[in-house]
C-alpha cells in the first residue's frame, strides 16, 4: 500500500519534523516538488527549552508545535504521522508502518537521541530528557518524589528523594540545574511546608574539569559562579560508574543516595534501518560529504544532529545544535532544487551565530563571536532569541506571559501530576500510551 | 502509620480537592483548626471548560490548578496527595494509601463519575470526559483517527473514523458537539488537505425529546437550531443500546458505524468504601441531612455532586453542577466551625444562579432567573462568567489569549497527539502510566 498518492512531480520525502526537517521543506514550497513529510509526533519540538517543561515552567503545548497547522499554507506538503521502519535504498523507497512511500529525494533529519554509552541500569534507572513526553515524564518524577519525600518522618529516609543527581554540564544540565535550585529557593518552603529547603539537593556531575565544555573559558567560569551562588554542588572531573534506582556511585569511590538521576552526558544519531553500517560515524552519526549527502548515494541526504560532515575544518563534524541543522536544512532544501533542474549543489558553509544557555533569573552566559556575555544582557539577549525562535505567535506570547509571571511572582509555572510517572511499566521512555494508574 | 503530624487543634479532613472541597477549606483558613486536603490528583480541576481540552483548544494546565499553590497561604491546611482506600467511621480515621488520617470532622467532597448504567460494553469501547487525563485520552483518540482516515482510500472505510458519536445532550454534550462542528467547519480543510470536510459527521443523541435538558425551552429550542446551523445531527428520543467499538446500535433497529463514541449521559456519586449502603440514594449519592451530614453521623458531611440532600423542595437532590458544590462547601465549612464552638448549624439554601451553555462562536444559551438570553449577548457573559471563575491570574489571561486567538483566525487549539491512546492497553479510563508506545 501506498500511503500517499503521488503526483508526478519529483518527491521528496523527509524524516524528522525537528529544525532541519522543517527548513527543508520549507525551502521547497511553491516548487514543483512533491513534499512528504514524516514524522512519529505530528507536532515540531523546540527542545531548547525541553527543561522548562521538566520543572514545570512552561505547558508542553508551548514549545510544541503542530507540523499540520505548520504546513497549512504549503500546498506541496504532505505530513504522515508514522513511523520509519527501514530505508529500502535500491528500491528508493521507506518504509513505515502505514505502508511504503516511493522517494526521488531522501532527507533524514531524525536527529538524536540520550546516549547511555551501553550501560543498561543507568539507562533504564536514570532519566533522558530528548523530548516531550520524556520532559513530562521527568516532571511528574520530580514532583512525585517531592511528595514521597513529606511522609518519611526521617531525614536520611527523605534525603534520596530530594537529591537531584545531573549528569552532564553541557548547555541542558547547567539550565535544569538552575531551574532545580530556583525550584528549591523560592517554591520549596512555599508549596512543601513540610521541607526544608536545605534538604534539597541539587548535584551537577561532568567528566571534564568545567561545565559548558565547549563555551569559552569566561563563560564557563561566569556559569560555575552561578551555579555555586544558587547552591548547585558541582561535581567536576567525576566519572558516573553505575546507578541502580537508589545509589549513583562514581570513579574513586563516592557515591549519592538517589531516587533521581537525569542523564544528558552524551547523544547518539537515530539511524533508521538500511542506512549502511559504513556509513556511520563516530556517535552513531551518517558520514556525509559537503553538500549533506551520503557519501556513496546520488540521492540520500542526512543533515543535523544526524549527519557527520567530517573535513579538515570539521574533524569531529558539526556541534549538535539547533543552528547546524537549521542550516543544513536550508543548503539541503535548496540543494536538492538545484540538483532536480540539474544545476551544481553548493557546499554547506555553517555560520556559527554563537552560544546562549541560561542558568536562572538574571543570568545567563552568551558567546557571540569575539562577543562574551554573562548576566542580565546575556538574560535579556537569551530571551529575546528562544522567544523569537519559538513557533507560532500564540506560543511566543503564552511563553512570555509565562515568563514574566515567573519573574514577578518567584512562582512560575504549574506544576502538576497529569499522569503519574511509574517506573516499574517504563521501557522505552519517550513514549506513554493508555493505562490504568 | 499517620502520614501527618496533627497539633491538638480539631482535625477537619477533607477528601476532593473540586469545586465544593476547595470552599469548605477555604471558609477554614485562619481558624483553630487543622485542616487536612486529600486528593489523588494533586490540582483542582475547572471542569466546566473540560471539553475544550477534549478538542485542543486549550491547554489542561489552563484549566487546572496545583492544590498546593492555591494554598501556600494558608498555614493550618496541610495537602495529601493521595487516594482514599476506606472511611473508618467508628475509629474516625481515613484509610488512604499513604497511612490512616484521623480526623474530628470529615467532608466527603469526591464528586461523581461517568455512569454507563451497568452496560460493560459502553464502558469499555466508548470515551468518558470527567477528568483531565480522560479529556486528554479523548483528544488524543480523535486526533488520531483523524490520522487513521487520511490513510483509507475508501469513503466507507473513512466514515467510521470520521463519525463522531455523542451521547447524553446536557451541557458538556453540546458543548463538545458545537466544538467538534468547529473543528469541522474551520480547521479540518487546512490541516487534513486530504478529508472532505462533508465527510465529517457530528451526531448528538439523547433519549429526551430535547437536548438541555434543564434548561428553559426557550434557551434548549435555539441551542437546537444552533447546533442544526452548525451541521450537527441531532437524534432526540433515542436510546443508546449497544457499542462494540465499531458500530452504535440505537432501540428500533438504527445503527452508526464509528470509532468515536464520547459518553456524557450520565454521572454517579464516587462514594468511598466505609459509608453504609443504607445511606446511598439514587446515582450513588450519599444521603444528607439539612446541614449536608451523613443521615446518622454526628460528624460525617457529603457536599456537591456525591450528596443527596433529599426535602420537599428537592425531591431528586440539587442538580451535579459547580454551584451547589461551591454553595454547599461554603455552608459547611462554616458549619463545622460553628459545631466545634458549640453553636447550632444553619441549614443550607441552594441560590440558583441559573445556567449557561456555549454551542460555539457568539453562540450561547443562558437562562438566569426569569431572564433567558440567547446569542452573543449569552456568549459574552459565557466567556465572562468562565474566566473570572477560573483559579490563578497567569490562567485566565492565557485562556482569554487562547479565546482570542481562535476568535481572531478561527483556528484555535494546538491539537497534539503528546501520549499515544490505544485502546487495547485501557482499562480504568482516568488514568495512564509510563509505558513505552
Amino acid at each position: 500500500m501506498n500511503p500517499v498518492d503521488q503526483s508526478k512531480f519529483p518527491t521528496v520525502v523527509i524524516i524528522g519534523g525537528g529544525f532541519g526537517g522543517l527548513q527543508v521543506a520549507k525551502q521547497l514550497a511553491e516548487k514543483p516538488v512533491e513534499v512528504i513529510l514524516i514524522d512519529k509526533h505530528n507536532y515540531h519540538t523546540f527542545q531548547p527549552l525541553l527543561y522548562q517543561v521538566a520543572t514545570g515552567s512552561l505547558e508542553a503545548e508551548s514549545i510544541a508545535f503542530s507540523l499540520r497547522k505548520n504546513f497549512e499554507g504549503q500546498k506541496n506538503l504532505r505530513f504522515r504521522n508514522t513511523e520509519v521502519t527501514r530505508i529500502d535504498a535500491e528500491r528508493n523507497t521507506v518504509v513505515t508502518t502505514i505502508g511504503e512511500i516511493p522517494y526521488d529525494y531522501l532527507v533524514i533529519a531524525t536527529g538524536s537521541t540520550t546516549n547511555f554509552f551501553g550501560n543498561k541500569d543507568i539507562e533504564h534507572y536514570a532519566m533522558p530528557m530528548k523530548s516531550i513526553p520524556e520532559a513530562l515524564n521527568l516532571r511528574y518524577m520530580v514532583l512525585q518524589n517531592l511528595e514521597e519525600a513529606i511522609l518519611k518522618p526521617a531525614k536520611e529516609e527523605r534525603a534520596p528523594y530530594l537529591s537531584f543527581v545531573l549528569v552532564g554540564a553541557g548547555p541542558t544540565g547547567v539550565e535544569l540545574a538552575g531551574a532545580l535550585a530556583e525550584l528549591r529557593n523560592h517554591v520549596l518552603n512555599k508549596d512543601y511546608p513540610e521541607l526544608m529547603k536545605e534538604e534539597m539537593k541539587v548535584y551537577l556531575v561532568d567528566f571534564l574539569p568545567k561545565v559548558l565544555g565547549p563555551f569559552s573559558d569566561e563563560g564557563s567560569k561566569a556559569a560555575e559562579d552561578y551555579l555555586h551562588k544558587m547552591g548547585v554542588e558541582l561535581l567536576l572531573n567525576v566519572k558516573v560508574e553505575s546507578y541502580d534506582g537508589h545509589e549513583i556511585k562514581f570513579e574513586g569511590g563516592k557515591s549519592i543516595l538517589t531516587k533521581n538521576v537525569i542523564w544528558s552526558a552524551g547523544v547518539m544519531g537515530v539511524v533508521p534501518d538500511g542506512v549502511s553500517k559504513d556509513a556511520i560515524e563516530r556517535g552513531n552519526r551518517i558520514k556525509v560529504d559537503t553538500i549533506c549527502r551520503l557519501v556513496g548515494s546520488p540521492n540520500i541526504f542526512a543533515i543535523g544532529d544526524v549527519a557527520a560532515m567530517i573535513t579538515e575544518e570539521t574533524p569531529k563534524g558539526h556541534p549538535g545544535v539547533a543552528q547546524v541543522a537549521i542550516q543544513m536544512g536550508e543548503t539541503t532544501g535548496k540543494n536538492i532544487y538545484k540538483l532536480i533542474k540539474g544545476e551544481p549543489a553548493v557546499p554547506f558553509k555553517y555560520n556559527d551565530k554563537g552560544s546562549l544557555a541560561t542558568i536562572g533569573r538574571n543570568k545567563a552566559i552568551a558567546d557571540i563571536g569575539k562577543l562574551k556575555f554573562q548576566g542580565f544582557f546575556a538574560w535579556l539577549i537569551w530571551m529575546f532569541v528562544h522567544l523569537i525562535s519559538l513557533m507560532g505567535g500564540r506560543n511566543r506570547v503564552i511563553v512570555f506571559i509565562n515568563w514574566v509571571a515567573s519573574y514577578v511572582t518567584y512562582n512560575g509555572g504549574s506544576r502538576l501530576i497529569i499522569r503519574n510517572f511509574k517506573r516499574e511499566e517504563l521501557v522505552q521512555k519517550d513514549e506513554q500510551v493508555s493505562k490504568p494508574d
